[in-house]
């Protein structure tokens, strides 16, 4: 297996099977034909047609928009098909720093193709043999991807909260990283996706960011989420992307940038470019 | 300005005033309308049609293909349409380490609208008070785009060297890096874009590489083709890339991709995820 097998699972989707989900007379996602096909009877506040499903114009505000959908969605939910409700309030909106259009509970979101942003974070060591990787493995009782290898901290970006904020916040509950250490953590670009799934599209953006951490410094999961932390040498980490699917999807992306960034994927690697290139669609 | 400026004039291009140029049933460049119709005298090893120019399949073999194109190129430097013959051989091939198909001389790449490929470091220093990097200003006296600012050192990919050793070679040469120094330069990710120019198209790519330099050291060049260095704060080094046209043009973008890489554009910047997917286009 290869790298490019990491990334081309994470953009494996078509289209065909979906149709677009408009707000404000914007494409804002994707809506299975099936689903398209069960949301008719909101005909209400939505105008389902073979092309697209549109929110009602005259819902012209965000809270007005944001409680049609989600009367729709919790409807969803107690039929089974929106599954793993966490209350948690993802933005719907254009482009990330637009003004949202409205808020939609995050396990809707596949449902209805919208794309979620999220900042996840490689804490790494400079070690005398060479880069360590902290690696978390996800709680097996979460409902996403439970025991899969993950990011030592990713989080989904909700409403309301900065990219930074967020990954302060996060680093906190997730491994324990105090808020001063945390916001040493470098932005070093992003990574764009389009994955479909049982539950949707995922056509998704993670803002990454690498910390360096002191060689002293072990994670602690304060919120249940992480079952367990490893460092692990770089190679080791770089094979077990390459040659498995050990970790969650998407995680995989931001190791692989990272493996590029600081120069662990050599430039006349055949599939370099296809890589390089791959991270960003 | 804005540093999507920079991007948009490296992408700049319309395609519709090329025709494809076709060796070994595969295209590997584009040419001009006019520079196609003036090809069509080369009858004997070209077929010119309109819709493309392509070298006569029966020259199967690297040294035909390359000595039926090196002619037209001599005929066409003589005719004053190729200038600045360098007497540098590129390779034209179908991907960065595909064998090359056939060489021609560096000067007639764009003519051809040939991919060319580069490397780029920025030679960087880390201060109490924040980055500082290298910048050079190309010689006056400099064929291509005399006198304007670049990267630390930088040059185009020849045909039968590795990256690296391109990179270590241009290092010495350049600014005086000795091969040891060089050779701790780290790839960091590789940009593409495609742009017109007078000469023809450059659909090129660009490895770029980050070294990070010693305070004490001081860059000399040896091969004529740079005027002077500046150590500049990142600060001043971003403006001029974001708010002149001072730099050559694809030399901002390895600066703009330093500066995403090292958290110096801020991912909540509204241009941010255009800025990031621009330089891989």
């Amino acid at each position: 297996m290869s790298f490019l097998d990491r990334i081309a699972e994470c953009n494996a989707h078509d289209l065909s099977r979906f149709r677009p989900f408009i707000v404000a007379a914007t494409r804002v996602g994707w809506v299975r034909h099936a689903l398209a096909d069960r949301l008719a009877r909101f005909g209400d506040v939505l105008d389902v047609t073979l092309e697209a499903v549109t929110l009602d114009r005259a819902l012209d505000d965000f809270a007005a928009r944001s409680a049609a959908i989600d009367r729709i969605v919790r409807a969803l939910a107690d039929d089974g098909i929106v599954t793993g409700v966490r209350e948690e309030a993802y933005p719907v909106k254009t482009g990330f720093t637009h003004p949202p259009l409205l808020t939609m509970e995050r396990a809707a979101i596949p449902h209805f193709g919208v794309r979620a942003y999220g900042v996840h974070m490689n804490g790494y060591l400079r070690r005398r043999d060479g880069l360590h990787m902290w690696v978390a493995r996800r709680a097996f009782d979460k409902p996403t991807y439970p025991g899969m290898l993950d990011n030592m901290v990713a989080g989904g970006q909700p409403i309301g909260l900065g990219l930074l904020e967020n990954l302060v916040k996060e680093c906190e509950e997730e491994a324990g990283i105090p808020p001063a250490l945390a916001r040493q953590a470098i932005a070093v670009g992003a990574i764009t996706y389009c994955m479909e799934a049982e539950d949707g599209l995922k056509p998704d953006v993670q803002f990454c960011y690498d910390l360096e951490l002191p060689d002293g410094f072990t994670p602690v999961n304060r919120d249940g989420e992480i079952a367990e932390f490893h460092l692990w040498p770089i190679d080791r980490v770089a094979r077990v992307v390459r040659d498995t699917r050990e970790f969650k999807f998407n995680c995989n992306l931001a190791i692989i940038d990272f493996l590029v960034r600081h120069g662990l994927i050599a430039p006349d690697d055949p599939d370099y470019l296809d890589i390089v290139q791959g991270l960003r669609r």
